[in-house]
């Protein structure tokens, strides 16, 4: 459903015009289209792919560079083993229910939500009251129409629908299940009623190597390789905490029925920040203090959970105080997230965070904040800062045998009273031969209760049965030779834990995507051409910095084109020459869908005394230098240490050559 | 196998010690290592991942940035049917064979190379000569100690085996199978001859939605992607030619035993740039001039067909004058290959080009050149160069129906008499329904004989017959009230062609790992300690550029080191404090090893006047100034514009703090 959105000019947006402007400059196309297109992949043109690589720059340096972050980069393809263990072969799934008349697959959340949705739109319209309703997928748009038809429902209905929609993440299967069953859902194509929602696992598997023994998956986020590394990444930091590990790459989600462009698809750029603390320290953050006083919108758990869906202001000190949000470093984490949408120039009028509900969290999450940007397809999630708590580490650890732990050195020695044991490591190999991983494994797991009790076994029977899970019958037993377990008295001079994750996780084309929305205007908002779309980025977002424009194509200009165009390049300014037979007012207009911030225009009077103009894409002014002072501006603007005003401040202003009217064609036509 | 390698100062490199460094500082790292591992994946670590970024930085600007090429991401996941088209489901794939005795399963020529070099390696033996085999892969070691008995051959052997080693890539499964029949080759592991040679398709297969109703692969290379989008691009380019697109990507391949590192992987970072020319314009390459006094070291294919392996030093210019290369375009692209290599830092006496033997190249290509670099492990295929001709283009028009071609306006109009076809569309769609597209293609895929050929058919028989494979019995009748074929006379104002595509490819971990060899070094080389290891990078692409050393972690120097490090992140500089107890020179020493160019000292001095100490890696000399002089040196040694020399000629030198003594442990010990 597209929802109705305001540009920053307050102008409504028209997400058709957009997306053709989208199609048109090739930000990103779906992909094989020759082939008629598979669902859920796109492919970045030019200036798409650009954004992104300095939307990813920026998140570098903002990240990565700000905090010392230690960037990794890991394999997508995963074992088996891994992703049991990590719960994502039993958890990662949607529920899907079938047709049983047309065979089609539907997600069961959309399908209950879509059918409800059309239900109301149905009753507002029998009410007399305005639906908007201008989608234009045909596919969904048939379907919906099917669904909507004028229907008025009791007021007690509507409210039930309401609140039933506004904790739709909330259900699981059984329940969606339900609620097809009690509403009595039916598939608008065929009017059938689909058959109960079964769990789907939306990892892509394939098989590594060629004899197949070895079946994998694509990752479904890149957090498990991380957390892999743990180790060798505190190894790396030399053994201090905190510290934060990242990562940039893609993952693979097989959507059951991806829709809505980029925002939901099977293949995807994600950047992951897992950053671990001691559990002890109340999570607090060493820098809390330099964001305490960032104001955010916040939407909590109580809030949804009563059905509403009002955000409060609170700066996020404040929201830690009062324990809407957890602790420190997840405030901290959502501050910095606020602090970069606002740097790659997300409207922050836009921009809320929401806490999940507890059926909603991913299996290893104990809370999560999204950041919700507000798009014509309504509230979409683009970030999430989920607390893992120690669930990855600890698995991994328990599964490998391997410890994933912090070594503190203590101010004051602890005696300790416990169980220990010993393994006769000489004998316990060659007797337990390749299962002596597993065996060993088990042991060390087993917690202190269990050996107190396998103390007195083996002390009784001269033997201690362990349940090792895939090793015979699933019962090992271990002979008083191989093994020990005895009551004993030490002193700890080393407090070992298992660090806390916190992880701040970053759908990059969902912020692209929400980022071009926010951006989008056209000339009509301020009395110009309706059909000239613009794309207010940020300079340093921008796909291309500069458009070099000589005044017409002939070729006395060709060596100073050439000459800027080097000079920009040696700076690093992205910038592209159009010197096609195009008027200029034409030409900075294909630039404003582009999103380019400067035109730089080489005229006679440039081949006279070297000066150029340079124009600004919002408000289209202009200024009038050197070469060396132009491209100085240049630099200053991408940068972000100058603004326009600054520029216009100091160069002096061109009006000579009004290259754009800004006149809106129907004025012309009265 | 390892080779004997010389570093940059000319002593013997150790690969062992060269491995442990980067184990040890976490440049890469066995993905999974936790579960075992999975052969033939890789992770990276922080300077490894700070490496790759920096290297794709520079590509960037040398590649795309320097030729205004059209940045496009394209996904992963590919439909079957795409590579299907493009044959790489029917023959992308390597040679495979099975030990009877034990399941072992070989990549043919791989064994057939083991073998014979390890029969070589026992005739040297036993004639008494010198044998280099400094292996330490014990999985290798093993069999080849099995494989290598010092027994003596006929000379006319030792010829033969090399001549056999020397074309290894030019031979097909069949005459793998004939090698190992004929020389009666066998596994050492066993002694067991392994069964003939079957073809494995080294792509990865998997499920695109939920109903399994899509296959599809993981993409072996990211040039499908951009081919599939050429129309767009073309427009995106407002029609004109010349043109490249470029991507910078994961591709995917199975292979069958992957060894030697980063060097053989199964998931790996490519680089493509896609170079589409006009056929008829000789292929010259306007910027040709640019480059043609580039010298470079050449091995083409005739050298190599007569058993030889040795270079000829030619100017690219001279090299397309003799025709050595085929023409200016792949010439161009051959010189900014090696241009871009220096610039990384590659060691100039380790590259070559290496033309590629008839039945060595991809299915796709018409001539190629690799560039190699030389490496422990031999020569390496780091770089191809191939001219894939139109075969991309035409092969995907042809299957989708969809003209994958350039319109060149012509100055003077041609008059064309010829067959021409016409489809009565109105009836054609609904007569054919779903089938409509494929008979369509077929009909518009008929060549100038064909339509003559079934003109007649049709006005002899009312009907003609077209091929098209998997509809009905593959082949289809066409009526006339459907399809009229005339021969007609037209003047043509435009000419339409196929481009043909230029394409170089780079393999970035390959790249990576033979940098890193070509820039390692010991202190022992000049009288220091054996055991220091440098990595000598140049600074642009150095992980981190900036060590900052307090003199000891005395709390006074917090401040200062604080302040520097923001002023050097705002420089965007990648910095790093050590603030550890360890002693400056082993701070400076462990900084080494990570190829840190640069060392900042903060002493008491700098409490007093805030000047800073600077040291060089390479040369161990140090200069002294104020913060700002320090940081503004920095910068420009990182940009490139100014040299270490440069800089002492600037700035004071500094000799008062001795940080590092190089002196040999075993001259000490005298």
């Amino acid at each position: 459903m597209t929802t109705p959105v305001l540009t920053i000019k307050g102008e409504p947006l028209d997400r058709a015009q957009l997306e053709s402007l989208l199609r048109r400059r090739m930000f990103y196309t779906p992909s094989f289209e020759l082939y008629g297109g598979v669902a859920g992949l796109f492919d970045y043109g030019p200036p798409g792919c650009a954004l992104q690589n300095n939307v990813i720059d920026i998140w570098r340096k903002h990240f990565i560079l700000h905090e010392d972050m230690l960037e990794v980069d890991c394999t997508v393809l995963t074992p088996h083993e891994v992703l049991k263990t990590s719960g994502h072969v039993d958890k990662f799934a949607d529920w899907m229910c079938k047709d049983p008349k047309n065979g089609e697959i539907l997600r069961a959340d959309h399908f209950v939500e879509d059918v409800l949705e059309a239900r109301l739109r149905g009753d507002k319209e029998a009410r007399g009251q305005a639906v908007e309703d201008k989608d234009d997928d045909p596919k969904r748009k048939r379907k919906k129409a099917k669904g909507h038809e004028a229907v008025r429902l009791d007021d007690a209905v509507v409210k039930e629908y309401e609140e039933v929609l506004a904790q739709i993440d909330n259900y699981n299967g059984e329940q969606l299940g339900e609620l097809i069953k009690k509403y009595d859902l039916r598939n608008p194509a065929t009017g059938a009623q689909p058959s109960p929602p079964v769990s789907f696992n939306l990892m892509f598997q394939t098989s590594i190597g060629p004899s197949s023994n070895t079946p994998g998956y694509l990752r479904p986020e890149t957090a498990q390789g991380q957390f892999l590394n743990f180790a060798k990444l505190l190894e790396f930091n030399t053994g201090q905490m905190p510290f934060a590990s990242a990562s940039i790459g893609r993952s693979y989600r097989n959507e059951i029925a991806p829709r809505g462009g980029l925002l939901r698809v099977r293949e995807f750029l994600m950047a992951e920040i897992e950053h671990y603390v001691d559990p002890e320290s109340h999570k607090k953050h060493a820098r809390f203090h330099e964001v305490e006083h960032v104001e955010l919108d916040l939407l909590d758990r109580h809030t949804q959970l009563s059905g509403k869906t009002t955000t409060q202001r609170l700066s996020i000190g404040e929201a830690v105080r009062r324990g809407m949000v957890d602790n420190e470093t997840l405030g901290y984490f959502l501050a910095r997230v606020h602090l970069f949408l606002l740097r790659i120039g997300v409207d922050p009028k836009k921009i809320r965070f929401r806490q999940h509900m507890a059926n909603e969290m991913a299996h290893y999450a104990c809370d999560c904040w999204d950041a919700e940007l507000f798009t014509s397809s309504g509230w979409i999630e683009c970030v999430g800062c989920a607390d893992r708590s120690a669930y990855d580490l600890t698995v991994h650890a328990k599964k490998t045998g391997t410890p994933l732990i912090v070594r503190q050195r203590l101010d004051e020695p602890l005696v300790i009273e416990e169980w220990a044991v010993e393994i006769e490591r000489k004998k316990f190999g060659p007797f337990f031969k390749k299962d002596g991983r597993a065996v060993e494994a088990a042991i060390l797991a087993a917690s202190q209760e269990d050996l107190g009790r396998l103390a007195k076994e083996l002390e009784e029977t001269g033997k201690a049965t362990f349940n090792v899970p895939g090793v015979g019958d699933g019962k090992v037993e271990v002979g008083k030779d191989l093994l020990s377990i005895q009551w004993q008295k030490r002193t700890v001079n080393v407090r070992e834990y298992t660090p806390n994750v916190i992880e701040p996780s970053f759908g990059i084309g969902r912020i692209l995507y929400s980022l071009i929305e926010h951006n989008y205007w056209t000339r009509a908002s301020e009395g110009g051409d309706e059909a000239r779309g613009v794309l207010s980025f940020p300079p340093a977002v921008a796909p291309t910095k500069v458009l070099i424009v000589p005044l017409s194509s002939h070729k006395d200009f060709g060596p100073a084109v050439r000459e800027l165009s080097r000079k920009l390049r040696a700076a690093h300014l992205a910038a592209r020459v159009d010197d096609s037979s195009a008027s200029i007012g034409k030409r900075y207009s294909r630039n404003d869908e582009l999103g380019t911030p400067f035109g730089i225009t080489v005229d006679f009077q440039t081949l006279k005394d070297g000066t150029l103009t340079l124009r600004e894409r919002d408000t289209m002014r202009q200024v009038r230098a050197d070469e060396n002072k132009i491209i100085q501006a240049v630099r200053d603007l991408v940068d972000g240490t100058k603004t326009w005003k600054d520029i216009e401040a100091e160069l002096p202003a061109f009006e000579g050559q009004e290259v754009d009217v800004p006149v809106r064609e129907k004025e012309e036509a009265n």
